[in-house]
C-alpha cells in the first residue's frame, strides 16, 4: 500500500467565526477503492500533532508507516479490501513543514499582505475542520460515510461530524477520546502545552517570521505534550532506572545537568519541532478548547464506539464513559471498549490493533 | 495556638556534594511542649512549595492557618497536648520572600562575593535538608523522634531521615508520597514545572538579580505545578462549566483570550510568584530528582505509614504501594491507608483530617 498525498482546494471558505478565507487547501490520502455505489467510504481523522498519513509507506525505506497502519490495510480492521478510506490533513495542522502536509492555517500567506497570517488568522473550530472535510468527501460523490474514526483530536473531529452532519455519518469510532466536550482540566492541560511557547520571546505574540520559530518554547511545549501522552510504565520501559542525560554530567552537581528520561523525552519531542509551526500548535489547542459536540448530541444519528485506554491520564476512560452516558441519555447508541494497556494516551496509536476485532465487528454491524 | 518562627543557625555546613557553606540558617516553629525526658518530639516536614508554618495562625486576622492545621493541635491527630512538634523550613525553601521564611539557598548571599549564589549554589540533596534538621532536633537535646511526618516532598524528607538516621526515627508518616525514589515519570514531571523558567530569558541561566525574577516563567511553572497537584474533579468544582476568563473576550475569537479555569488556576498559582525565588524552585526540583531512600532502606528501623490519595496523578497510590513492598521485602514494617477522595495530590493537605484517627493510632502504636 503506497499512499500518495493529494490536495483538495476550496476557492473560498467562511469560518464559523465569520472570516472568509481564499484558496483553502488540505492534503489527503486514500487507501482502498471507492465502490460504484459510493457507499463504502470511511473518513479517518488525525490526532493533535498528526497528519493525513495514517497508513502505508511512501517508500520501502521509510522508517515507519502511517500512524494507524496496524488497523488500516488489506484484511485489517479498517479493511481496504472492503472500504475506501480517506484520511485528511486538518486545517491548522501543526506539522506545517512536513513535506507531505498540506494545510491552511496561521502559517499560510495572507493574500491581503503577502505575509503569513500568524496570530491574525481566524480561530478555527473543529466544525471548520469538519466543513472542509465534508467538501472533500462530497468531491468524491459520497453522500454517506460508513464511519468517521480517529484517535484523540481525531475522535473530536469524528464526534463533531456526527452532530454537524448527522445524515452523513453512520458510525463513529472514537479512540482515546476526551468525549463530547473537554473538561476544564483537559482544556487546561492542552493550554499548558502552549505556555512555554507563549513565554518564549521569539514567539512575539504570534507575529514571528516563519523561519524564526520560537524553537525553545516549542521544544518545551512539545515535551509537555509528550509527557501528557505517555505513562509512568511507558517511561520505565524506555528509560529503565533513568540515569544521566550525559554520562559526564551528574545531575547531583548542577541544575544545568539533566536526567536521561527527561532529556530523552525532550529529544523525542524535539524531533517534531523543525516540522511544526508554533502558532498552529496554539490554534489546534484552541480548537480543542472550544470544541463542544455535547450541546447538539441529540441531533446525532450515528452509532458510537468509544475505545479509551485504561492508563490514559490525558483523556482517561471517565471521559469516554461520560460521552456514552450522554449519548444513551439522548436516545442514541453507544458502546465502550476499554483497552487495558499501561502505556497511556499513546496506546490509542500503538496498541490500537488490540481493538482490531472490536472495530471490524462494529463497522460491519447495523 | 500562636506559633512564632524562630531561627536555627549552623556556623558551617558541608554539603553531600562537598561544598562548605557558612552561616546556614533555617526557620522553624514548634507546637506543644517538650517533656522532661525529651522523648515526645515529632518532626514535621513541608511539601515542595511549603514552609515551616504547618499549624496555627500568627494573628487572629490571618486568612488561613498553617497547612496541616486540621491534624496538628490540641486533641488533633498530632496532639500537641501529648507531643512536641517541630516544623522546619527546608534548605532551598522556595518561598524565600515570605516574611516568615528563613532558609539558606541559591537566593542567599555568597560571603565570597557579597552577591546571591544563584546557580553557583551547590546542589542540595534531601540528605542535606535532613542533616540541618538533625542539628536542629539535637539542639533541643532530643535523641529520638516519635515520628517524622510530612506530605509529598515532606514525605521524601521523612523517608530520607529513616535511612540516614535510623536510630533517631521510630515512625514515619508519609502522605501523598512519591515513595522511596521517584519514578522517571515523576522526576520528569517535576522538571517539567521548571521548563517555563528555563525558557524565560529573564532567568539568565540562573544569574538574575533577585529583584528581577523571571516572573513570566515562574507564573507558568507554578501553574504547571498547580495542575499536577489538582484533579479533574477539583477543577469541575472550582470552575463549573469553565467559561471565559474575561466576559468580554471569547476564546473562540483569539488565541490571546483565555478560559476561566486555566486563567483561574494561573491566578491562584501566580499569587505565590512574588514570594518565590526561581532558582530555589529549580534546586528543590533537583533535590527531589536525585532523592533515593530505596538504596539504603534495609538500614531503616522505623515503622512506616503511607497515606496516598486515590485520585493523585502526581504521586499515585502505586508509588506508596511500591514503597510498602520494598520496606516489607527488606524486613521492615509498613502500612498503607488510601484516602479515597477525588481532589488529587492536594488532598494530602486538604483532606488529611480524614486520616486523623489512622495517624493518631499509628503514633501511639508500638
Amino acid at each position: 500500500m503506497t499512499p500518495k498525498r493529494q490536495v483538495f482546494t476550496l476557492p473560498t471558505y467562511t469560518t464559523i467565526s465569520g472570516r472568509t478565507l481564499t484558496d483553502v487547501k488540505v492534503g489527503y490520502e486514500t487507501y482502498g477503492t471507492l465502490n460504484a455505489a459510493r457507499d463504502n467510504a470511511i473518513l479517518i481523522c488525525h490526532y493533535f500533532s498528526g497528519t493525513a498519513h495514517a497508513a502505508g509507506k511512501y517508500a520501502e525505506s521509510d522508517p515507519l508507516p502511517g500512524w494507524w497502519d496496524t488497523v488500516i490495510g488489506p484484511g485489517k480492521a479498517f479493511d481496504t479490501d472492503r472500504y475506501f478510506i480517506i484520511s485528511s490533513d486538518s486545517l491548522c495542522c501543526v506539522r506545517v513543514f512536513d513535506d507531505q502536509v498540506v494545510t491552511t492555517g496561521p502559517a499560510s500567506l495572507d493574500p491581503a499582505t503577502g505575509k503569513p497570517y500568524g496570530a491574525d488568522f481566524p480561530i478555527i473550530s473543529v466544525s471548520d475542520m469538519v466543513n472542509v472535510q465534508k467538501a472533500l468527501v462530497e468531491s468524491f460523490g459520497i453522500a454517506k460515510l460508513v464511519a468517521v474514526a480517529g484517535p484523540s483530536a481525531g475522535s473530536v473531529k469524528s464526534l463533531q461530524w456526527s452532530v454537524d452532519y448527522p445524515e452523513m455519518v453512520d458510525r463513529v469510532v472514537a479512540v482515546i477520546s476526551p468525549g463530547l466536550v473537554l473538561t476544564p482540566y483537559g482544556r487546561s492541560m492542552i493550554e499548558l502545552w502552549c505556555a512555554p511557547i507563549r513565554v518564549d520571546p521569539a514567539w512575539k505574540n504570534g507575529h514571528y517570521d516563519l523561519r524564526e520559530q520560537p524553537v525553545t518554547g516549542m521544544n518545551e511545549g512539545l515535551r509537555a505534550t509528550f509527557m501528557s501522552a505517555i505513562s509512568p510504565a511507558w517511561m520505565d520501559r524506555m528509560f529503565p532506572g533513568d540515569g544521566w542525560a550525559d554520562p559526564a554530567k551528574d545531575p547531583a552537581f548542577s541544575i544545568h545537568h539533566m536526567f536521561k528520561a527527561y532529556a530523552g523525552v525532550g529529544a523525542l519531542a524535539a524531533m517534531s519541532t523543525p516540522l511544526c509551526d508554533a502558532n498552529s500548535i496554539l490554534y489546534m489547542a484552541r480548537a480543542a478548547g472550544i470544541y463542544n459536540a455535547r450541546a447538539k448530541i441529540a441531533a446525532a444519528r450515528a452509532k458510537f464506539l468509544f475505545i479509551p485506554v485504561a492508563s490514559d491520564m490525558l483523556a482517561p476512560p471517565a471521559c469516554s464513559e461520560a460521552a456514552v452516558r450522554d449519548i444513551r441519555a439522548s436516545g442514541g447508541r453507544a458502546e465502550l471498549h476499554v483497552l487495558d494497556t499501561d502505556g497511556g494516551h499513546f496506546d490509542g496509536l500503538t496498541a490500537i490493533a488490540r481493538a482490531g476485532d472490536v472495530i471490524r465487528d462494529f463497522l460491519a454491524s447495523d
